[in-house]
């Protein structure tokens, strides 16, 4: 399998392919028999193909890293969101980005994914397709391929159409250590757009809010952006995306791990007015709800104006701000200067707000 | 987190820890918030902790591999088994091994795993951990551990019970090549054991013989028994483990990628008396029924008895047999000579036989 299809229109029903014989999914596609194959070569190949998928074998074969001392990366993440496609993204969209996202937050180049997916039976193949094809543009964007996958089906009711596991693995350039414990009392944070945008459009895809919004998911990739400020500022201590449980979760393991507290100015986090009203009505905190294209990222605070720039010219970064500072009182303790002038603390989400939301 | 429980009991209801407040999975388990945070510090690190998973990051950093010129090998498998439980293994030794297995496939050196859980909202905590403790004793055996783990949790009736995806990774010496489009007219073919003990050992614990066994899945990690052979002979050309579709099916496999024939020796081919009993009450032919603790060793003839020697010695290949060889003619095709003296081609698997056997 050599050919690579593209999928130009992402929006519409139209499928490039001609279908499988069999529209939905049945038991016999998780049979590890012809049907599973005929699967892999109709919906999966003309997508996903290259040379160490098309081996055809349990594992795939990496071609070794092209940096010195490589060290290696490891991630996972099982996606379960519903509906399967929502305003500016879709379950494979996502199942791509999420894990590219978890690699490069250790500062990490992502190289290759695994892919698992669990059908429920009965599932259009029309849909399969469909969310096949958007991880395909997702990898390419992210110049990352998929290197090993496994199809399972389960029965009618005990699945809810798609859910898919990606692992991810990539390549840590021997002298670099970002990590969550590594935030220092005078490190500056950063954000890299507006919170809330997906969890949000994701509620919104479910009718849930009442009224319609033109909100779109920020799920994205994220190695391309800091890829370009790791080139541009010396030194980076930590990088998390805010993903379930919000920016004010993430933040509090990070003070947890760091021993540190940071503190929050609100009225320069970035949060759209749509997200806002949203929130209002629906009684959540935006600085809780899920994003799936943004990082956080903290650094001395010399290099904070630098990295700034060079956020807002990438177009995953155009409304990046810097947010707060990391301080040596109250170690562990997240605090939010509100815009009234007050303090209040931020503690980890207790409970859940958005379940299925990635 | 240094104390690594062990669970010396596992077949019991006994559970060694004390339980988490909640005795059932709730969505909030799922949040990312302080209710995942309590499920991972209660459920799964006190089973799988480690430095690297230990560390909380959104990634696991691996530490360099000790062979020289390593290449990296990739593999990953969802498991979707009912039930839970069942004679001589359950989902948390199968996901353990079936990745552990599919990685050592290539000639490499599993290193570890990442696992992803998907918990149906209503599960019972006790469960899971028996699930978790599980994997931690096949972990061990196999001498892997968890760098990276994610938890999802899905409202009730869209689940069923525990779905558990495992990606693994090890580390291949630069100068070993075994694939299945390696098999090579001469070449002989032997298998580790038995065929179809794990699929008639799930389905008897379904209820569904009629009759009770004393049969046990085969589920094992295979990555000592196939050092011993790497160690033992100079020379292999393919390994692949009969998992679901049996032995006919991955043979194939082999055929196909290697444009060769297979021809089998049916009175060679091991299968325990209870298998080809149920078996023939079912209807079934115990050559497409799943194991998971098997291999397929193809390698020249020359080296066979030596790695026969090697395998009976060890305790996952006490019934080890040389079951046939690969010949040129016929490519693509398997074939089985009959105990009657006939000839009959071995297809792949078509349709379904055994729904959520792994």
């Amino acid at each position: 399998m050599t050919e690579i299809h593209t999928l130009p229109e992402m929006e519409g029903p139209v499928c490039p392919l001609p279908l499988p014989h069999n529209e939905q999914i049945v038991m016999g596609h998780g049979s590890g028999g012809l049907m599973t194959r005929d699967l892999i070569n109709k919906v999966f190949a003309p997508f996903l193909s290259n040379p160490v998928l098309d081996a055809g074998n349990d594992f795939g074969l990496l071609p070794p890293s092209q940096i010195s001392n490589p060290r290696l990366v490891v991630s996972t993440d099982s996606h379960i969101v519903t509906p399967l496609f929502f305003p500016g993204g879709d379950i494979g969209r996502l199942s791509v980005c999420g894990t590219v996202n978890d690699i490069s937050m250790s500062g990490a180049a992502p190289a290759g994914l695994t892919a698992g997916f669990i059908l429920e039976e009965g599932l259009a193949i029309q849909v399969l397709q469909k969310v096949v094809a958007s991880m395909q543009v997702a990898a390419k964007e992210a110049g990352v391929f998929i290197a090993a996958g496994d199809t399972k089906v389960v029965n009618k009711g005990q699945g809810d159409g798609i859910y898919i596991n990606t692992a991810g693995f990539g390549w840590l350039p021997g002298s670099r250590s970002i990590h969550g414990a590594n935030a220092q009392p005078g490190d500056a944070v950063i954000i890299s757009g507006s919170m809330g945008d997906h969890g949000i459009a994701v509620l919104s895809a479910r009718g849930e809010l009442g009224f319609s919004t033109s909100l779109e998911s920020d799920v994205a990739p994220l190695n391309g952006l800091i890829a370009q400020v790791l080139a541009a500022v010396p030194e980076i201590h930590a990088l998390r995306d805010p993903t379930r449980g919000g920016l004010a979760t993430t933040l509090n393991e990070i003070a947890g791990q760091s021993q540190v507290s940071i503190w929050l100015d609100e009225s320069a986090i970035p949060v759209k007015s749509v997200v806002r009203n949203a929130c209002e009505i629906l009684g959540f905190d935006p600085l809780y709800v899920a994003n799936e294209g943004k990082v956080i990222v903290i650094l001395p605070a010399q290099y904070a104006e630098k990295a700034l720039e060079i956020m807002r010219n990438h177009k995953y970064g155009r409304e990046a701000a810097i947010i707060g500072k990391i301080e040596k009182d109250e170690p562990g303790a997240v605090l939010l200067r509100t815009s009234y002038g007050s303090t209040r603390i931020l503690d980890m989400l207790a409970g859940e707000m958005l379940p299925r939301i990635c």
